[in-house]
């Protein structure tokens, strides 16, 4: 698993760099971008928070708009943000090329139906692949913690509950809370899952909680004017729950705020804090 | 002149919004942004920084990726993105439609040929007309300050430097600092003002410094591997100047950084916090 370096801007006295690599797990060429903070040297390798994008995105969007380079080069955090799906000409489509099936669109799910499968195991390569081969190349240690954005916060919570002991704390942006029960995930988990809907619970992080006394700690932002809110993330589902709950789950509803990176830069540091605690870099008050 | 608001997005507790209105000025329907940091209210307006966006750009480069919005927000300034050039179908372009000339590549002059000078008057479009639309329809003061980068760098400098009086100070990144000495330069300016470069002149900022005894504050900040540097950029002339030169004025040579918004974002508050002093909202010490 070689990886070739593509781009390196040096940033907050550390480095965004964007790698490419063959994917064993999705058969194709892959993508990520890492940044990694001054801090990290092989004397003194550094955590990793690992970022899930939403739907169209690739590792570029969170890299170059959400403003979160600054705090993470501060606390002394890597940054992986890896694609949004596998990628190539090779690679399965929507035949109408939807914006939120196919490229673009994985859903880090395991595929197990034609002609997805081949290609489209983002859960397996997220959870293992990535992280083998980040371990492997750069100064950083096995702490790990996770978060996303909408499709990618739906990764985030999905594959942070499913793995309590890969990562220490979970957050998530406007994540789709519910996808067995939205329209996003009902086309997705339809395509790539099929249609027996009981096994599209292993990838609801609602129907996850639901199952779980305990938890890593989790932290939630969502904002109020996010046009997506009701119909597609339902983060009403987690609301009910944290109310029977005690495991430490926060969800913030942010007055006003939209589902754009606008919203995620204003409130990226107050999720690198909640991570850097769980790391034990930094002290709760 | 009315204003169309096409986009807004609460961004760190102000508002992000992008507006169109037809510029009598450029003689076509022209786009901007602005951001409104939460002090700016009707009974206490806040001053603008216009930045000047790079050939290529438009007003969302500097708002999506600089990551200004945060001490935008805390010192209570505005800050206003207007696009790099006219636009649409009626406006000449280069025949070629090269990155560097044209479209995209206004270089911020009042252009004298045909068929530019029609369109193409983006000096007049900075200094007058946009301010006034800005000063008309939000809460903001006449206090202004400058800023850019690369060929918005350039602009920062000259417009500010020949208007002393409408922008207390100035700042620029990686900017081209000598244009009628560089391939960008010589281009645009032999299309847009002829072929007599002593009309150039007025558009180079190291030939307005060298006939200048005092000027308003200057801070430039300069990547060191940035690629467009010993070519296109030629910092070393302004170095040149200062070492004979009382006036105030800053260049940071900033070792590994590029040419890209990775490099702006790491240094953006630096350049906020210089103008926050010299409008008065923050003391230096």
């Amino acid at each position: 698993m070689s990886l070739k370096n593509i781009n390196s801007n040096k940033s907050f006295e550390g480095w965004h760099k964007q790698y490419t690599h063959t994917s064993s797990v999705l058969n194709c060429e892959m993508r990520f971008a890492i940044y990694l903070p001054p801090q990290a040297t092989i004397d003194t390798p550094v955590p990793v928070m690992y970022w899930l994008s939403g739907l169209t995105c690739s590792d570029e969007n969170f890299m170059q708009k959400a403003g979160a380079q600054k705090l993470a080069a501060e606390l002394g955090i890597a940054i992986v943000a890896p694609d949004t799906s596998p990628r190539g000409e090779e690679v399965a489509d929507d035949e109408n090329q939807a914006y939120d099936l196919g490229l673009g669109a994985g859903f880090y799910v395991n595929a197990t139906q034609a002609p997805w499968k081949k290609h489209y195991q983002m859960y397996d390569y997220i959870v293992h692949e990535l992280p083998a081969l980040i371990e492997a190349n750069f100064p950083v240690t096995k702490q790990r913690v996770i978060s996303g954005h909408s499709m990618g916060g739906h990764g985030a919570l999905t594959i942070g509950l499913r793995n309590p002991n890969l990562y220490q704390s979970i957050s998530a942006f406007s994540p789709i809370c519910n996808p067995t029960r939205c329209p996003w995930g009902e086309k997705a988990f339809s395509a790539y899952l099929g249609q027996n809907k009981e096994d599209w619970k292993a990838y609801d992080s609602y129907e996850i909680l639901v199952q779980l006394s305990q938890h890593q700690p989790i932290l939630i932002d969502q904002g109020s004017d996010d046009s997506f809110l009701k119909e597609q993330l339902k983060t009403e589902s987690l609301l009910t729950l944290t109310s029977k709950n005690t495991a430490e789950i926060t969800i913030n509803i942010r007055e006003g705020y939209d589902h754009s990176y606008y919203f995620i830069s204003s409130f990226i540091e107050s999720h690198l804090r909640f991570h850097a605690i769980n790391l034990g870099l930094l002290e709760k008050h």
